[in-house]
C-alpha cells in the first residue's frame, strides 16, 4: 500500500479493497463504486458504502477457508468511485453505463458496488448492449423492486428491476429472497419474471438452467436478515442467513458465466457496529474468489 | 395522508400507522399508543415506540405475502397516543383502562402499543370487567414478570403478569418464550400459570384449548432474540427467531377470539439501525391482518 | 392535540409544530415542510428536519421571554410536509412553487422548513411571480451558494443563491455570515449581490434600506457556529452565536415586510443530542412571534 | 483504588468520584447519587448521571489551576447511589430526604448528584427541617420550574421550584439564568421569588445579601448553553458559558454558608462525546474545592 | 450493595458483577478485569468491557433456568480491574501473570475478563508454571490467532495463540469456531494444534479426551455470529449461535477440570444497543454456575 | 482525483487531503498521518483522525476568505499514513522519526497529523537532530503533558512535553492554553518551560521573541473548548474559541520559521456530527496556507 521515494519519504498509494490492487490493464475484474442514493425514499446513506467497504476490508483476511483459495490469486483492480451528480438520476446512470461499457469492451468483468439499487440499471444496460437477448439477470433481494413508478418517477430504487425486466424481455429475470412488495408487483412477476418468495430455494435449478448464458448478477444485501445486516435503508425482517447467502453467491459466481455483477444497498452509517460492512466485505471476497 | 383546501393549499393530516386511517366510528380495531416507561429499572425509552413505529411503518408495504392479504382491507383506526402522566403509575394505568374500556364498549378491539409492559395491566382490567372469568391471557415474553414486588413496588414492569394472573385467577395465563426470572418466579408459575420455557413449543395445543374463550394477547417483543431485536430495555440472549414469532402471532390472532391485544417494550432509541422498529412494525402488520 | 369521540374514544389529531394549530383558512402564516435533500453532496439527512422539529417543539414553551409575547397569540397553521419526489429536482421544485403560490395567493405568508437549501428556489419563484422586481432577498448562511454549477448541475444546494440572484436581478440579494466559498464566488458576489463576510455586521443598515420592500428571508442554519448547531450536512467552524442570530431574526421578521420565509439545512440525525433541533425550533418560534 | 490481600490478590474497592474517598465518618461533605428520572416528560436518562460522572472523573486532574487548590485536600466521601423506586415519586423523595437528613444531622454537608430536578425537593426538605425559616435557596437553571402542576401532577421536574418556594416562604428563592417558562410562571416569580432572566447578572449582590444565612444551592446544568452541555433532557439555546458558570459556583460555594447542594439533569447518554459529562465533573470539582 | 453507617448514612460498596460479592478469602473463583487493548489493530475499545459487564450484569437474573441453579450458590469474588500500563505490552502481561499466579497459589480459579485476546498469554503463563506439561488449552474464537508476528511484533492479539501453543507444546491446544486466518496459519495449525473450522463440532470428543487434565479455557466472544455479538473489534460473519455457545461453555466448564478461564474481545462501545454486553454477561453467568 | 486509461476505464487515485496532491518531489510541505493511540489512558480513537480528515476535507473549500489565499497555490504533498506497530511505543516513534528526518533532509517541512500527542516526540527528535540547540517548541494544549511518568511509563501522551523539554533544554518550550495538570506539573513548568495558563495571551510577544529561530509547532486540538471540539479523548471545558485559535495559528505559521509541525488528538468517532473533524480540517487548511 505504500512506496518509498528515493529521498526515503514514505508515500501511500490509493486505498483499495484488500488484495484488489492489480493495475487496470492486467485485471480480469474491474471493481468500481457507484456512490449514488438520490432516489432513496426512506433513509439515504448507501452512497458511503464503497469507501466504507474499502476501509474495513483491511480487517478481513484475503484467504477464504470456505473455498480454500486466496483473493491474492485473482486479478482484480479496484478502480475507485465514479463521481456521480447527486440529484441528477439520468446523468448518473449514463456515467455508470459508460464505465461498465468500457470495462466490458476491454474484455473484463464490471463489478459495481452501490449505492442504491437503481445503479444496476446503468450497468445492466451496458451489458445488454454487448451481450444482447441472451443476457439473463439473477436478482437476490428482499423487495420485488417491480413498481411501475414511485411518486410519479419511472427510474427509482423501487422500480429498477421492472425497468431491467422490460429491457431484457419476459422471463429473463430470476428473483430470489423476495418478501416485500405490493400485491400488484407479485402479480406482475407471475407474468414477466421468475420469482422465488422468502428464500433461496430453487437456486440450484436456476443455475442448471442458466449454464451457458451470459448472466448479470445483482445482489441487494437487504436480502440478508436484518439481524445480520441492519445497516441498510429499509431493513425487512425474515431474511436469509449469512451462511445461506454465502453458499448461494459462491454457486452463482463459480458456476455461471457472469458478465457483470453488483452488490448494493449497504448504508454503513446505519450500523455503527460495523457488522453490516463486515458482512458486505466478506460476501464480496467470496464472490471475487469464486468468479 | 394529505388534503388540498379550496385555496389549493396542501394540508397534511395526522401521521398514522400505515393503512390504519379509517375513521374511529367505522373501525373494527382501535390502535392506540401508551407512551409510558416510568417503572423501567434499567434503560427507559419505550415511551418513544408508538411514534417511531408510525413513522417507520411507511417503509413497509401494506400487503403481506405471508398471508396473501392486505392491511388496506382491514378496518383499523390509529387513534394516536394517550397523554399519560409520567411518574404517576396509577393515574397512567387508569387512563389506559378508560381508553380500552371505551373501545371495548363500542364493540371494537383495543390494540395498544407500549410503552413498558406494565401498561398491559390497565388494558387487561378493562377487558376483564367486560368479559369476566372466561377471559384468558396469552403472554409471550423473555421474562416471567411474576415478581411479587420490585424495590417494594407492587405495580411495575417486573410484576405485571403476576398482577394480571391474580386478577384473572389461577391457570388462566399461558406464558411462552420465558428464559429469565428468579427461581421463585418459576416456582410461582408452576402453581398459578402455564409456563413454557425458552421457546414457543406448546402453542398449537394452547390455541386448541382456548378456542371459544375471549383471549387477551400481550406480546413483549423482547421474546425475540436480541440479534433480531436489540432495541429493547433488557435484551435477553437466546430468544425466538423472527419467523417463529411471526408464525405464532398469525396463529393466535387468526384462530382465536382476541378481545384485546398489545405489543410492548420496543425502545427505538437503543437500536439506531431501525431494524428493531422494522421488526415491530412488520409483526404488528401481520397481527392486524390476521385479526 | 386530541379529541374524544362520542363513544369516549380518545383520538389524536396531526402532530403540528407547537401552537401552530390554527385551521388553514384562519391562518396568517402557513408553515410547511419541504423534505428534500437529493442534491446534498456531502451528507444527506435534512429531509428529516421538519418532522423532527415538530416533535421536539413540544419540549419548548410557547412564550418568549425575549419578546414577552406568546406564539399562542399568532395565527399560524402547520400544513405538514409536502410529498416530494426524491431524485427528481425539477419536479420537486415545481411542487414547492405551487404550494408557496397557493399560500401567497390566499394572502398569507409561506414559511417553509427545509430540506436542503435548494428548496428556497421554488418558494422564491412563487413570491417573485407575485411581487415582481421589488422583491428583495435576505440570505444568512455560512456558504456563498453562488457557484454556477456543481458537477455539471445547475440546480443544486451550492448554486441556489446564484440562481436566485439571477432571477431577482443584480444587487437585490443581501448575504450575511458568509465564511466559505470559492474565490470566484466571492468575486461574483462583488458585482451581483451585497455580501457581508463572517458575521451579521451591517444588518441594521440593510434593514433600514429595505423598509417598504417586499422581502423574502432565507436562513441557512449552518450560519450558526457548529458548537451551537452541529446537526447539519456541512458544518463550517467560526460561525455566529445563537444570541446574535436570534437578535437578527427578530429584527428582520419584526421590522420588515416579509412576504416569504424559510429555514433550511438542519440534519437532525447528525446531532443525536437534539441540541441542533432545539436551536432550530427556538429560532423558528422567535421568527413566528416576530412576524 | 485497590488493595492487595495477604495472598497477593489485588482487589479493587468501590468506584468513587476522583479524590472523594474519605471514610464517611471523617468526611465534611457527603456526596451521593439520586438516580431518579421518572417524571422526565421529554427524554429520560439523567438517572445514569452519577455513575457516569464517577467513571469519567478519573480523566480529570484533582488539582484546580483556577483556585490553585487540590481536591485531595478536602474531606469528601462519595457514598454512592441511593436505590430509588422508579415510578414511585413520593417514596423516592422520602428516601432522598432520609439520606440528606442523616448527613445534616451528622454535621456534614449533603451534596447530591441527580437525576432529574425533582430530587432537589427531598434534600431541601431535610435541610429545611434542620435550618428552618432562615434557609435560602439559590437556583441556577434554564427553566423556571415554577408550574403549579404538569399533566395534573404536583411533584414533577417542571414544578419542583414552585414546591420549594412554597415550602421556604416568599422571596427566599433566588433564580438565575432563566430563559424558558410559561408567561404565568414568570408572573408568579415576580411575586414569590427573585428571578434573574437569561444570565447570572445580579449574582454578586445576591451573595452579599445572603451572607450569614444557611443556603441550599441547586444547579440545573442545563443553565449552560447547549453548545457546552448538550447532554441534557431539554436543551435550551442561549445559555451561559462554562467560564461564567464556573466563576459563579466558586463564588457561591466559596463565600456563602452552604448547608446543602445539588447538581442535576446531566443525561450522559444524550452526548456520546462525553463533553457534557466532563463539564459536569469539572464544575463539581470546583464546587467541592470551593466549599 | 450498600451499607448504613451508625449515623444512618447509606454508603455504597464497590460495583461488582452480580452475585460475585464473596470476600476474596472465601471465594473459589476470582474474577478480575484486564482492561488492555493496546495492540488492537483495527478498532480498540475492549478495555471498557469488564466495567460495562459489571454495570449491565444487574439487568440479569442470578438464576439460570438452563442449569436450574443460582449464581448466589457459588463462591465468586469479583476483584475488580487490574491497573495496566497502556502501550506497554510486556509490563501489562507481567501484571496479569502476577495476579493469576496469586489466585492459583491460593487454590482458587482465576477467571479473567479482557481486554483484547493478548491478555490470555499472561494468565496462561501463570497456570503453566503451576500445572506444567499436563496443561491443555481450549480456544473458541473466530480467528486462528496463530500468526508468527504482526507488523513485526511478536506479542499481539493476532499471534497470541501461537505463543500459547509454543509455550504448552505441540497438540495441546484445541481450537473451535475458527473461520478466519491466513492460509499459513491454517497450515501451522495442522501440525501444532487441533483446529475445528467454522463451528463447535468435535467438542464432545475433545471433552472426553481431556477429562482428568488441567485445562485453561479461553473464549474469544467473536466466535459468536455478529448478529448476536456485533460489539467486537473485528466482527466476522458466519459464526456460532448463542444457544450453541451456551451449551458448549456449560459442557466445558461443567465437565472438565478448569484451572483458569477467560472471556475476551467485547468492545461495548461498538454496540450501543447493549445486546453484546448482555450476551457476554449471560455467558459469563452460565460459565460461573457450571464451574 | 481520477484518471482515465486508454480503454476509457476511470481509475481513482489515492484519497488525499484536499488540494494536497503535489508529487512528493515538488512539494514544500509533506503531510503525513501517524495513526497511533496506544498510550491513550482514557478513550482511544485518535488513530482514525488522519483518514477522517482526508475524507471530510472534501467538504471544505480550498480558498480561505480569512487570508484571501488558496490552498491550491501551495505545494503540499499528502504522503498518507505511516504503518505503525500498535502497542509498540518505541518502534512506532522510531518510524515517525525516520519519516520526519527524510522529509527534513529533503529540505521540506514535515507536517504530521496524529494520533495521540506522544507522536510529537518522534518528529521533534528528527528536527532536533537537524536544527540542534536553536530549535524552539510552541505547544498549544489544554493539558501540561509534563508528568515524569504515567503508570510507571516514561513515554506517554501525558509525559510527552516533559520529554521534549528535556531534549531541547530549559526554557525552550512555550506553552499556551493550559488549563489542566497536576500541581507538580505546573511547578515543574515554572522552572523549565514558559507556560501561559488558560488562553493564548502572550502569544504575540512569544512570536516576537522567536523570530529567526527554527520552531517546531505542536497543536493539541483539545486546547479548543469542547463545545467546538468534543471529538477528543479527554475533553477539558473552558478552552479557547475557534476564532482565537485560527488567528493564533495563522500568526505562528505565517510569521515564524516553522521547520516542523503537527496537529494531534482528534478522535473522530467521539463526535458523530463531524463538527470536530471539520474544525480540524479548517485549522489545517489555514496553517498550510499560512506556512
Amino acid at each position: 500500500m505504500s512506496e518509498i521515494n528515493e529521498q526515503g519519504i514514505i508515500n501511500q498509494s490509493a486505498l483499495k479493497f484488500i488484495a484488489c490492487e492489480k493495475p487496470v490493464e492486467e485485471a480480469d475484474i474491474c471493481l468500481f463504486g457507484a456512490p449514488f442514493d438520490s432516489t432513496a425514499s426512506f433513509r439515504p446513506g448507501s452512497r458511503f458504502a464503497p469507501q466504507a467497504m474499502r476501509q474495513d476490508s483491511w480487517a478481513l483476511e484475503t484467504y477464504s477457508p470456505y473455498q480454500d483459495d486466496d483473493l491474492e490469486n485473482k486479478k482484480v483492480c479496484d478502480c475507485g468511485d465514479l463521481e456521480l451528480p447527486l440529484g441528477e438520476t439520468e446523468a448518473a446512470l449514463a456515467k455508470i453505463k459508460d464505465q461498465a461499457a468500457a470495462v466490458c469492451d476491454a474484455g473484463k468483468i464490471p463489478f459495481m458496488i452501490g449505492g442504491e439499487h437503481l445503479v444496476t440499471y446503468g450497468a445492466l444496460e451496458a451489458c445488454y448492449e454487448k451481450f444482447g437477448v441472451n443476457l439473463r439477470l439473477i436478482h437476490i433481494d428482499a423487495h420485488t423492486d417491480l413498481r411501475d413508478e414511485l411518486f410519479g418517477v419511472k427510474l427509482s430504487h423501487a422500480t429498477v428491476i421492472r425497468r431491467c425486466a422490460e429491457m431484457l424481455g419476459d422471463k429473463k429475470v430470476y428473483q430470489f429472497g423476495i418478501r416485500s412488495g405490493e400485491k400488484q408487483e407479485f402479480e406482475w412477476a407471475e407474468e414477466h419474471t421468475t420469482l422465488h418468495k422468502f428464500d433461496l430455494e430453487g437456486l440450484e435449478k436456476t443455475v442448471e438452467r442458466l449454464r451457458g448464458y451470459p448472466v448479470y448478477f445483482t445482489l441487494d444485501l437487504d436480502a440478508l436478515d436484518p439481524s445480520v445486516f441492519p445497516g441498510t435503508g429499509t431493513p425487512e425482517p425474515g431474511g436469509v442467513s449469512y451462511a445461506e447467502l454465502q453458499k448461494a453467491v459462491i454457486k452463482i459466481c463459480g458456476e455461471l458465466n457472469i458478465v457483470g455483477c453488483d452488490i448494493v444497498e449497504l448504508a454503513p452509517g446505519l450500523d455503527q457496529s460495523g457488522a453490516s460492512t463486515a458482512a458486505a466485505c466478506k460476501i464480496l471476497r467470496e464472490m471475487l474468489i469464486a468468479l
